[in-house]
């Protein structure tokens, strides 16, 4: 079956899910990824690859941390950026997101770095795109409804293999509302694709959706046990407007069952590490004194996280 | 008397309205556009036609594409470009117009893009800059009221030139509310500078002004007396908050006596072009069937905007 | 005691307030942002001083006009520029201040421009980053609170200097809101610094912070005897908001004891120049005759204002 992120030589023409990406896409963002680390640390942080294209951030959904990353790794491509707060343009004039695409894309759009609150908007988009004759505009989901974020998956895979160098050998935890967390399905389907042998989720059984075993995942709803011995524990952001929902008793309460404290870490492998995607709850999912100590790499996530992004972006527009 | 977008060598000083405009001024627009038409298919989309040039777009009524239009023109041209919603800053802290106007330029802004809810604003803008010294300043009107667009009807003649190479044969057909669109007064204004024999407007009659008769307009109620042989079609948008006023039924009732569909289509010339300023209002105005249709030509008209837009600012920047 | 805008070698690491800023930091500053006054006339407004460098604009108090000023300083440097709205996001996501610093900074930001509500933000901010090994990042004050506003105080020392050439004879009148001005409050420490023998604060005595004397100042109520024989009157914006509250009595109340009118102004020396930091309340500090007239020198110092802001952020980005 044709995979429609990928073009007919196999290279990357949408970044929209991880879920069935090859494995060799994958490590290519990486290693591209590795070069734009160290352009950080450059005195003039900027390379042409992008020089002249036109990046529409185009964001349905409002989320400033996000934007900002595309926003930073689209300027040191050198490329034009156009921040589009789509919720409280056209659309509420009526428009529709297809017709809204058409007409940027009639601008010369090179690029939509799509975030939405329906899963599946931006497989709409690069669907609706290949099936009008424009697949030289390329689509990057930034975030789509429970669906995936494959970014934060990207650069949650560049941390791990950063401090860990091999993934076939570890065991990674996720902890915490898995149910309607994107991070966390793009997380498992490249800690799968990459080889990853153990894959546990942990958390409260009305926040693990069903299915997770036949993804090959061990289900943990006691933490205590999921964290022995892992190599990895990625913490996830419980949603405020979950917590005073049905699903849950209060965020006091789930910090004492699944909160990670410095008690909790000791019995994962000392040289674990802990990620975050951001931002905290502090006091809610993660203790500060973790968040804050030797082990945490949640602010090495974020600088990776802008040269996966461009690695992402500058691939995409290669191609 | 003198016309206040020219300067004294007859050149384009500020962009108000096409009303007055001279035909050669139209022209040389056009001709400038055509050039920045094949920008947006090259590699690298720039020239440093206004590199260090501060455009302002001051939009004291929200609109996230026109803005966008204008911003992606500017970046193109290598401006800096600054945002400025006007609507939710100083004039809230009891500003008045020609205050942030005096300070905007104070920056050594060389463009002001003015999109406003007020008939005139552009023209008053301009005045005072001139009135006070200030005429190295250029003014652009993105939309003023139910004045004036006439970047609109630049990238409309565009369009028209585009498909039908000469204006002097031409029945040319303006459909819904007139009464209340700038786009509608501004294409008539084009259209009659560039020598087009016939300009219909169609609509009913709770929607059509006064006095189109005395612009040489011919007037129908009857949409498919008004289709007839016509060799150009342009549709204008119902805007929302009409479609509950007391001036129409509702939009159902509009669609069924004004909105262009294939059969009404049919009676215009076979080669007629169907055009829309959009946002478009699919089922209101306009049916799916012919916006997508093979006569519509209502992408190209976004793609052609980019570049009247390029030309309009490259212009008045060199002058 | 240490000073933490300054470094070990006594250069400027971050603006946060004049007070405590030695003379020689603000001539230096002063000097080179004569060198960036002519950048303004010339073709190509840009230099390459800040290529590369990423700046974020962290607005948690809304203010377009300040923005836009450091906005356009940071283009004209040739800066990439971030804006964000952080009242708008993270923040309403519960994210501390100091983990969205942490963030920001972890992609690679070059420099803080911060404007809050709460007096001292900007020093907690540079703090954090000196004790977390992040001094490479700089912070400049866009106003915090009550409490300080350096870049507007620079600017009106430039535009006195432009003026008046020497500080050393001067007698300079600030007058209004005192109280909750930090317009005034930077204004004072520069003036003090700068050498001027007498500063005066004029309003009624409901606006009058206490300790003013200790500062050096002279306190009048009485306009008709404080705008005698001045050299300098720096008018203070009435915030709206105070307008109705119980300090006051009603704006026309205000301008009949306070406001700046042609008869008052002619107490000064005939040669006195009248400043504003904008935004004017025509009719309530000042008359519109005199916010006009040949005197006020206000949109001079908006353009001073662009040039001491370059000079700030060239400075911060070269130590």
């Amino acid at each position: 079956m044709h995979n429609p992120q990928l073009n007919k030589n196999g290279e990357l023409q949408h970044l929209l899910t991880i879920e069935g990406l090859p494995k060799s896409n994958i490590i290519h963002i990486l290693d591209t990824a590795s070069s734009f680390v160290s352009i950080g640390d450059r005195e003039v942080k900027k390379v042409p690859l992008m020089r002249g294209k036109s990046v529409f951030n185009l964001f349905f959904e409002n989320s400033t941390r996000t934007r900002t990353t595309f926003e930073i790794a689209s300027k040191r491509l050198s490329a034009d950026v156009i921040n589009l707060n789509i919720a409280a343009s056209s659309s509420s004039k009526g428009e529709s997101l297809l017709d809204t695409i058409d007409n940027l894309s009639a601008m010369h759009a090179d690029m939509f770095v799509v975030r939405h609150a329906e899963s599946g908007a931006p497989y709409l988009i690069s669907k609706h795109l290949s099936d009008t004759g424009q697949s030289h505009v390329h689509v990057v989901n930034a975030g789509d409804g429970r669906h995936a974020h494959p970014t934060q998956g990207l650069l949650d895979m560049y941390t791990i293999r950063h401090y860990k160098k091999d993934f076939t050998n570890l065991t990674v935890a996720i902890v915490g509302d898995i149910l309607h967390s994107r991070v966390a399905r793009s997380d498992i389907h490249a800690l799968t694709t990459l080889g990853v042998p153990e894959v546990r989720a942990i958390g409260p059984r009305t926040l693990l959706p069903s299915g997770l075993e036949q993804m090959g995942v061990r289900v943990f709803t006691d933490i205590n046990k999921g964290l022995k011995d892992v190599d990895v524990i990625i913490m996830l952001r419980l949603q405020n407007e979950r917590m005073s929902g049905a699903l849950l008793p209060s965020a006091q309460e789930f910090f004492k069952s699944y909160g990670l404290t410095t008690e909790r870490l000791a019995l994962a492998k000392p040289d674990a590490i802990v990620m975050h995607p951001g931002p905290m709850n502090r006091g809610v999912e993660i203790e500060s004194a973790v968040a804050d100590g030797k082990q945490a790499v949640i602010l090495p996530q974020v600088t990776f996280g802008i040269a996966v992004r461009m690695a992402v972006m500058s691939i995409l527009a290669g191609n």
